[in-house]
């Protein structure tokens, strides 16, 4: 039997150009513009999953956008694996920042550069690839179920239904999916938990119109600087959010646990060095691995208004924007957060202004057990693919699925990610790592090993 | 004798052919390689006043661009009124963006579309013609005299020498510019003092990439936040600007000077629901027309970073941006703001962030009086032409040679302009609307027999 290092070996390329197919399309599910382009995303993994050997295949039309199934059934009395992924992907804006073309993937030096390259098109790929291998060689010890949505950076709205009404065809034991990252390429770790998210979008309106500003400077309320007042007072000298009820649902962590996640390895010398920052802040009385893994945060993810143009325009603007967005632990829900928030920022505004808050986004956060069967497979298969026993890490980010999972279909979710923190998702010049690449579709195949052998 | 309304109306196609002569001319004054052309539109001004009547023209060589003079005098015992204006303009970059050729004047609705159609070559023109006027229906009340500049847009730099070395010939009892603008076409008034201005635009950086906001968030310095919270600090809870010496030079005005001020016919109630809010805001201890005219102001001009898009991008930004100014009031210099304010933002910012502040622009502040026998005029003239009482408003941006008139001559301005806010002057796509030109034509004559009645 070819081993799965050899068969990666002599289909490389091949396995380069088809996952460059999927890359090429530009499924942003953010931009109604390329609604038609999603749906041929789906269509194209799909196609993809039924070539690596899997059957039934088929898009489930939902509110939004499409979600692809696919499975493969060897013995119903066997145990079933439901792995999760997406195929959509964050905008490319801003294009100009990208040194190669987002939807050209490019290879440069060792690293794919492409928007969705790791999150998530590329990790989904490697599924597919370990399935085709598993599949050629009749090793696939159990069942699989491919449930690959298009909605998941647009906050996986309609999967919530389409989940409860597809709940026989979802069964399975256990939730696999790759939308996470290692420590790196060299500490090998899994991600055991991850916050939740409250987004939203508010707008701030003075003035019906834009005003000239030698006109009505210092006697009308500017929005963009109430906009920044109101933003700067979001969070306190101590760097705590000032949300009225904001921290009354988040589990304080014990001494333990802190003493557990603070011993990752960690530099703080590296981490400042790698972002170009001469410091760290955050909430006080925690460390960055706790501020990003176990506490809650609030950012502005973007804000706009008045003139952005060359030169100086004396504009006092009528309207100003922001999104924001919260980052949260277990046990903070997000609708309540969103709620809270909606609440202050309306009571805090002045009242020459009108504010009006959208929405945007949300998810639980979520923590996964390390003593499952699932867990234990993943870990042992890291540990034979990276020679190194993987370390239990919580993301700071946010995959509202697991929460779902958990809630609609009673599964725990294990949470095997390849990608890598500069990785630049999200971000001008996403990238995904050959090695990352290949040491996934070669770990997925022992974690099936595994799985079957301690179920 | 025809009145000037139907001598508008029977020359209004040769008025628009002349102007249009003008403003075909691209009388650049920033860009060397258009020397010749400021020359040629400093030339056809002097042959339009010469032809509208006036004598002894000529062009006063400078170290820079030439100054056309001419005038009319009919009895040197009569007060004499000195025209100022500019006839060179700003570049038309970016030319792209203008819809109709910046230097092919096209009317366009009731708007004529040029670079100077109305800053300041349209303005200018509408004294020639009040000129042609009063000669050919010989009701001329006093003396003129045009001083007609081609440095404005680059600073006026070699004016003040021009002046100083001519005070003779400049001889004037006040002078009339129109280089401003009204507040509407329905609302007209008067522009009686310039606040002073300093313009700059900041950016502040964190990361330096941008970075996903559920693995960094709360553990790295978001510039947008930051940015907020630096700009929510320039201003305390009365209103006032933190900037250290900020006021130091600012004159208080006395008890008399801001009572008469807030005698000026002003209605809050009309000016919320004008602007559509529900309340005012700004200095605490000063009324709306203080805070707009005695007393310097801090806004935001416009801010932009992040995400700006459709939906929910987890986005931790790099960068921050916001062009900020501050109007100035008599006594402040607006080169000692910059200069407070730039270090100010810098000392503000948290070691985490690298800040940059870069001026774009700025001016001294001006007042000129409104009991005096040239402002009445002009009030009255108004008055007559629009069938509203002008209102008396601070603000535009500043107008150096007022100043230098002052400090030189001796002499106070009438600042009687007909322009719009709206007008894009120092912007693609500059018009000037035909109301606007042909009112100027209509008003000017009014103001020469008021100013002569009240002597």
């Amino acid at each position: 039997m070819q081993t799965i290092i050899s068969y990666i070996a002599s289909n490389k390329d091949r396995f380069l150009n088809e996952l460059f197919d999927l890359l090429r399309i530009p499924s942003v599910s953010a931009d109604p513009k390329y609604k038609d382009e999603v749906k041929r995303a789906a269509e194209k993994v799909k196609s993809q999953l039924e070539d690596a050997g899997a059957v039934n295949g088929r898009l489930f039309t939902t509110q939004g956008h499409p979600v692809v199934y696919a499975e493969k059934i060897i013995d119903p009395a066997k145990p079933t694996v439901l792995v999760y992924g997406h195929y959509d992907v964050q905008p490319a804006d801003p294009v100009s920042l990208w040194k190669t073309p987002p939807f050209e993937p490019t290879v440069v030096g060792e690293k794919i550069f492409a928007r969705g390259s790791c999150d998530d098109k590329g990790q989904v790929f490697m599924h597919v690839k370990a399935l085709e291998y598993m599949v050629r060689t009749n090793t696939l010890p159990c069942n699989i179920k491919f449930m690959i949505e298009g909605e998941e950076e647009v906050g996986s709205a309609h999967l919530g239904d389409f989940i409860r009404e597809n709940k026989e065809t979802l069964k399975a034991d256990v939730v696999l999916l790759s939308d996470t990252s290692i420590i790196a390429n060299d500490i090998p770790s899994l991600t055991v938990g991850l916050r939740g998210l409250s987004y939203m979008e508010v707008e701030v309106t003075g003035p019906d119109r834009d005003l000239h500003s030698g006109v009505y400077g210092g006697a009308v309320g500017n929005p963009v600087n109430i906009l920044c007042e109101m933003i700067a007072s979001l969070k306190d000298k101590n760097g705590r959010i000032t949300i009225p009820g904001f921290y009354k649902d988040v589990l304080k962590a014990g001494k333990e646990e802190r003493k557990m996640l603070n011993k990752a390895p960690f530099s703080i010398s590296n981490y400042k060095k790698d972002l170009g920052i001469a410091d760290v802040t955050g909430e006080k009385g925690y460390t960055t691995i706790e501020r990003t893994a176990i506490r809650p945060s609030l950012d502005v993810n973007g804000i706009w208004g008045g003139y952005q143009g060359e030169g100086a325009k004396t504009v006092l603007p009528s309207k100003a924007y922001a999104k924001i967005s919260m980052r949260l632990v277990p046990n903070q829900k997000s609708d309540k957060i969103t709620l809270l928030f909606t609440r202050h920022f309306k009571k805090i505004a002045p009242k020459y202004v009108k504010v009006k808050v959208t929405p945007l986004h949300g998810g639980e956060a979520a923590v996964t057990p390390t003593d499952s069967a699932a867990y234990r497979a993943a870990e042992k298969a890291m540990e034979v693919s990276f020679g190194k026993k993987p370390i239990p890490v919580r993301g700071g980010g946010s995959i509202p699925i697991v929460a779902l999972f958990e809630k609609e279909l009673g599964l725990k979710s294990v949470m095997m990610g390849f990608g890598l923190d500069s990785d630049n998702i999200h971000s001008p010049n996403e990238c995904y790592g050959l090695f990352n690449l290949f040491k996934g579709i070669e770990t997925i195949p022992l974690f099936y090993k595994f799985f079957s052998e301690g179920q």
